[in-house]
């Protein structure tokens, strides 16, 4: 196979999860090995915005210090946006100018770092680009906290919020526990179609202080049936502690926990306050006293309680990323695939984009308990290796170091 | 000065901090090398309430293991309540009660772990037992994430808390500058009448990303004034962080967030949804996108990530708490003096409980800036040293592992 020699090009998109900055150091640090192949590395600021504004960072020209710090930095160090690109037969605006600059910066490689929006957006240009002959290998470098890609057997960013998710459960578990009985505790947790994050709340119950009940997106949400399962926990504990998903629907696919009514760019309602609602019906119709916890961004920016295994896979798939763009892939994104090992074991792999575009991997039913309200052994098994191991964070002076870079 | 051979009853109570079982660890590990002078060690479940029901742990009994877990447990690990003892010459049950359980298991040494409203407790019944002349020994062993015990520097259990708050924040700033500008995020942060907790955001600025705005509960809050400081602060830069107290009034002491008008057993309010009132006010008066975080339990529970000098303190003022009760003290708190030198150093001192009960020490003045929405270099560096080091969590298959004790 013929060596296409140019420039790279790599971007963040979509919500930032505590790992993202770990795939971005995967791609630079591979990227900038293959200097005879790739003699510059560019990253877009604030994602595809970024690169139709021609705001980029050279990496070449950074320290590499700060390069180093990236696995320990949360948020997206090159900033992200949220975006929809419109189909470029309908209108292609965006797609001429996006040509326009990768020629000026003779842009052959594409990496496009993000979840089941960004590999939209992803899978768009990869179109485009063959359509006009434009030769150039764009990659989707998964991430999301959700887990929520199809196709690979979990996405980089889900371990790292998981056991932030977990660990938090695990600690509210416990301090509910020091109190004299009397109290229902509901946690609010990230996830909109999908619950895998939600679920992840069950892993404490393996440290003996987990939820009683967690309520998914995937199972139609009944509040008869949410109060008649807090009555009998509670009847037998006089405690309870629920965890649910910001993303709770009822059996007409009505969102329990949206108040605003606002859309963001894709069309998505904003989601909170499911939690908020229940714990109002269970004070004031069950006169039970509650509160909630709403977790919140901390979810997917904690970069302080990463896990260890999803930052190396993270690094990974990044890595893997740039090797298979100068293997001469082109619209596929990489993928995770788990080996069918006693031990935890994966590979990596990869997936044509067009298959991945705004497809969302929802829990299967033999992951969900048969009452609705809990996970099986099964979904303990496939989430627990994911948690495992620390990446101690670089503190200084009793606070975190996180990378920056200087746009040039 | 005669030997007071007898046994020892510690307990918790209160809110628990991350590190109030730290000081579990210094107590009954100093009170059981000591076995010649206290034979049996003894901890209430429950606090008060335990010592009235007569349900302990004996702890001569326990698993050391178990033990050696208590400086990474959280919550209260023998549990906590908020139980208010009446004035004994008003109401003298519960004391005569508790004369009979110390006379009943020969206590002689009562080590008392908690905050302001303990503190009160301790001093009820160290006073009640010299009215009736029974020899015993009563120590406080203070704790809050509070910070707002009088005559000590600060309190264990503050220096965690601020280390989970400014990383938290810390992560939350670089999350959002991660996204094109145009959003104002509050963060709620714990604090009823000091703001020690919310002025810990602070120390997130030292590392490049804190907040732009503080209102703590120690400057009359005005809804004018905060409008206008992020009008300017948005102004500028397009985006704002902001840090509020859960406790913020206004000039006549009405709480802002206080909503349910509900009171705990101490007639304080129940607080929280004063960053929901703002973020409504940005919404709809000023047409500022805006979001909130409600830092919540978390605050106080955060195990994963205490700050090794609090662990470290809250260990010595336990075991301080035992030496001082075998040198015959009595109705004093441990408390912790910092030395005028450059580099950090503590002592450890006493003070009489009963110039500590119900006394409130809030933030001093020159710590907090002459706008009213910041802190002075004063607090950085009073607050900055107590943060230092990582206790490192103590993980098992991705989980913490947390101590467990049987009653005996």
């Amino acid at each position: 196979m013929e060596k296409l020699v140019g420039n790279l090009l790599y971007g963040q998109s979509g919500g930032p999860t505590s790992v993202i900055n770990a795939s971005a150091y995967g791609v630079i640090t591979e990227a900038l090995k293959n200097k005879d192949i790739i003699p510059d590395v560019y990253v877009m600021q604030h994602g595809i915005q970024g690169a139709l504004n021609e705001e980029f960072y050279h990496m070449n020209k950074q320290d590499k210090e700060q390069i180093d710090l990236l696995p320990h930095t949360p948020g997206s160090a090159f900033g992200t946006v949220r975006y929809k690109m419109p189909d470029f037969r309908e209108d292609e605006t965006d797609y001429i100018r996006l040509l326009y600059i990768f020629r000026k910066y003779n842009i052959r490689y594409f990496l496009f770092n993000g979840g089941n929006d960004s590999m939209d957006t992803c899978f768009k240009i990869s179109d485009y680009m063959k359509h006009v002959g434009y030769d150039i290998r764009v990659i989707g470098v998964p991430k999301t906290i959700d887990n929520d890609l199809p196709h690979t057997d979990h996405t980089p960013g889900f371990g790292s919020a998981a056991k932030y998710v977990a660990c938090t459960i695990q600690e509210v578990a416990y301090d509910m526990i020091a109190y004299p009985k009397g109290k229902v505790t509901i946690v609010e947790i990230m996830g909109r179609h999908a619950g895998w994050l939600t679920a992840a709340a069950s892993l404490a119950t393996l440290s003996g202080h987990g939820p009683d009940l967690i309520y998914l997106p995937e199972v139609p949400f009944s509040i008869e049936k949410f109060k008649n399962d807090v009555r009998r926990v509670y009847g037998e504990n006089r405690q309870c502690l629920v965890a649910v998903s910001e993303g709770l629907k009822d059996e007409n696919g009505i969102l329990i926990g949206s108040s605003s009514g606002l859309r963001d760019a894709f069309g998505h309602f904003q989601l909170g306050g499911v939690s908020s609602k229940l714990s109002n019906i269970l004070n004031s119709e069950m006169r039970i006293s509650s509160r909630t916890i709403e977790l919140g961004t901390t979810q997917r920016s904690a970069s302080h309680l990463q896990s260890l295994t999803d930052v190396n896979e993270a690094i990974e798939v990044g890595r893997r990323a740039v090797k298979y763009a100068l293997k001469g892939e082109h619209g596929i994104m990489v993928t995770i695939e788990r080996s069918e090992t006693d031990e935890y074991k994966v590979t990596y792999g990869k997936h044509p984009l067009k298959d991945i575009a705004n497809i969302e991997r929802i829990i299967p039913k033999d992951m969900i308990n048969e009452d609705g309200n809990g996970v099986t052994k099964k979904f303990l098994e496939y989430a627990l290796p994911l948690i495992e191991g620390h990446n101690s964070p670089k503190f200084i002076h009793g606070m975190q170091r996180f990378a920056h870079f200087e746009k040039n």
